[in-house]
């Protein structure tokens, strides 16, 4: 990418141009070094178009088929025809390795949403370590934030671990749960409850409207036991029917009323600045995984350590050692390499 | 640790000793740096003494709720009793951050087989990043195959990222469904099928036995056209009942087929291969972040960097490169800092 594509990119970007945007969330998805080079570079011009008002940063988790992205389309659409905001998505789905995505199809996933003027929805990145995704993730968000979209929405899969790297890179946490055979606890982990600021129990309708009330009842004791209030918060229980899209106007109330306890209680700097801290060193690590991986890939000691390793001719213990003292005795003999990023 | 209390964990665990094995377990999860370099000098040593027939291990996978205990249960006890196999089991559950564990209690789980002379289960290590769980439970697996456990299975919970992590760490990967409301495929995810060897479904007794063959059915409809033979192997779906104990002879049977298979095809050794060179990059990156670490905790330059990126007043972009060619020039200056670990 030349100097001048770069900016065209930013200048897209920052007038909100749909096609800029989506090139640049493919640039900052993308595994390659050259990408990665250049993504850092767009993310560290675009921060000084940070926007002035504060963005709303929500996560929103649940076990497939809690109506995730029947609430997410509900609340969006109400959030840009009700309250003038522009509304963004991003998906964070750990678990497709190889194409991504459920069986059911994400292309029909938030269509209402996705096709609204106002609203950007951003599928799945392909593939990839957690880590790395949401990482992705969190770069993505800076790039919808300097486009103008002044809600975020982060969806993330299930009981595993991508909901505490979410947690860690939004202001509100929702978990959204569907009632079930009165064994209520028996699908959400400890962990989760640790987590969550707004927790939200759907399908507060029809039938299972009795069902609703009853979860309602268990996790607010299980919250009540295992939570007090932090900071000026007590973590809330709330029903809502995603489907026939009551609750949401309150849903919104209790965000805005998190947020704005965030606020008085200065916790929500202490969160931003934990998360650049974070982006920092994830950064670092980056890089110099980078820089080792480049200089092995064609290094004949590092290629032959690796050959008795898989051969099981050396202890993959005693190898690591070797190949890491091999490394940064090259790194010293050649000081030009450890700077060569400076000039690029 | 000194070297005479190296030695006696290693003739303790050899010996089967189930305090000592348990001491070498708590020892490879700890973060420590200092215990992670006692951690690596029992590994290699264990390595010595590799078992001389070939450890079976087996992933299980599946939602909460799904039956993974109950079956690990059955299955494990039936190989005790039956088959005169020494059964471990080790859990990796990402979910929980600070405590670690479901409500309802892990403490109850596997009670049955936990209690056993010829079994041990070692619950969720806490916390941590997945990653480093993972890589914790593949050294696990070595202390207890070290031990004389030849059946070893890694339980896994959800739909998250660890099933890619523990199926790339065992021989075969097994997924745990319940027959649920005819609408199967909502609550797995493709990546979950291209992992899979085995499918089982739970729950094929009293009312939901119709359900279990037609989910059997999907299931087996859904792999036909996600997956064919592959190195000799197609995946397969079974009907169990873990609660009645009915169907464990068959999947074992379907168990060691497929063992058979991968030792034919060569797939096992490629398998094993594959891990030890993973393995060995872990073990570098750990090493490189540790003394990343070490050296910026009291690095003044470094402290300053952290505070101005916490503060805002610096792009987390750059510091990260500032940061990177410090260290690195620091390393330069002083090369015994990369021999260090020679010596130790």
């Amino acid at each position: 990418m030349t100097t001048g594509q770069l900016e065209l990119l930013i200048e897209g970007i920052l007038a909100g141009d749909r096609a800029r945007i989506g090139k640049a969330l493919t640039l900052v998805e993308s595994r390659r070094d050259d990408h990665r080079g250049q993504a850092r570079e767009l993310l560290q011009r675009l921060e000084e178009h940070a926007p002035a008002k504060p963005v709303v940063r929500i996560g929103i988790s649940g076990l497939p088929g809690a109506g995730k992205s029947t609430l997410i389309e509900s609340l969006g659409r109400w959030l840009i025809t009700q309250r003038q905001h522009r509304v963004a998505v991003l998906a964070v789905d750990p678990s497709s390795q190889r194409t991504g995505g459920s069986i059911l199809g994400d292309k029909t996933r938030m269509e209402g949403l996705a096709r609204h003027s106002e609203a950007f929805v951003r599928p799945t990145p392909s593939g990839g370590a957690l880590g790395g995704v949401a990482d992705r993730t969190q770069e993505s968000m800076r790039i919808l934030e300097a486009a103008g979209f002044d809600v975020v929405m982060v969806e993330t899969v299930g009981v595993g671990q991508s909901e505490a790297a979410v947690s860690a890179m939004v202001d509100s946490f929702v978990v959204l749960l569907v009632p079930g055979t009165g064994d209520e606890l028996q699908g959400i982990k400890r962990g989760i409850l640790e987590l969550v600021d707004l927790l939200v129990i759907n399908k507060d309708d029809g039938e299972t409207r009795s069902a609703a009330e009853r979860a309602r009842r268990d996790y607010a004791l299980a919250l009540h036991l295992l939570r007090g209030e932090e900071d000026g918060w007590t973590p809330r229980v709330l029903k809502i029917s995603a489907l026939e899209g009551e609750g949401i106007e309150t849903l919104w109330e209790a965000l805005c009323d998190h947020r704005a306890t965030l606020e008085s209680s200065g916790q929500l700097e202490v969160r931003r600045a934990g998360q650049r801290v974070r982006w920092m060193w994830r950064l670092v690590e980056e890089e110099l995984q980078a820089r080792l991986r480049r200089y092995s890939t064609d290094d004949p000691a590092t290629l032959e350590l690796e050959r008795a390793v898989r051969a099981g001719r050396r202890l993959p213990t005693l190898a690591a050692r070797e190949l890491l003292d091999h490394w940064l005795e090259a790194e010293r003999a050649t000081p030009e390499a450890g700077t060569a990023s400076r000039q690029d």
